[in-house]
């Protein structure tokens, strides 16, 4: 169900390790332990927020011996982006009238 | 902290009923009975989910009498899509690979 799936998506962005640990994927494949590093995580906190992930479809995880090896996987990006630029007019519309706000007060200094 | 601000904003983002109280205010201002009346939803409940969607920035409340009006602030959406546009090159990348696939079988179909 395509609700659903957004919302997992958008669970899974919306945490500051979760989003951390996916740049770290963007150099390539890690380890959990990797993962977890930049975060000073133990490896069974940084396993869950990777279970988070991959419940989103955003990590594919191997197991190479006793390793798990986790890689990114973007579409799910892709696809949250797709609802969110539904709403381009309304923010760009926005910007628009600040852009014109601003270059009024600009005139009117002068 | 543009950190808490992502988390706030995939948060509200990451349930149906909120997305659809966007969808809903996209149309206009609207008081809280009416963006609780698509969804069946008591008062208190979509109360809590406008909350959500305050806390993130997406809404703004405005009392009017007894009645709480509501009204749709887009900025974060672009915020979040800003954010999500980085990562971009990685699944466009994959779509072209995917269409590379689709036309490679379609050939040797022939």
């Amino acid at each position: 169900m395509v609700q659903n799936r957004l919302d997992t998506i958008f669970h899974a962005l919306a945490d500051p390790t979760r989003r951390g640990m996916l740049a770290n994927l963007a150099l390539g494949e890690k380890s959990i332990g990797q993962l977890a590093k930049p975060f000073t995580m133990s490896f069974a906190g940084a396993s869950k927020h990777v279970k988070v992930l991959e419940d989103a479809g955003l990590v594919l995880r191997r197991k190479v011996g006793r390793t798990h090896l986790c890689s990114l996987e973007p579409e799910p990006l892709g696809e949250a982006d797709r609802w969110l630029r539904q709403w381009e007019k309304f923010w760009s519309v926005r910007l628009d009238r600040l852009e014109e706000l601003l270059e009024a007060n600009k005139d009117e200094r002068k």
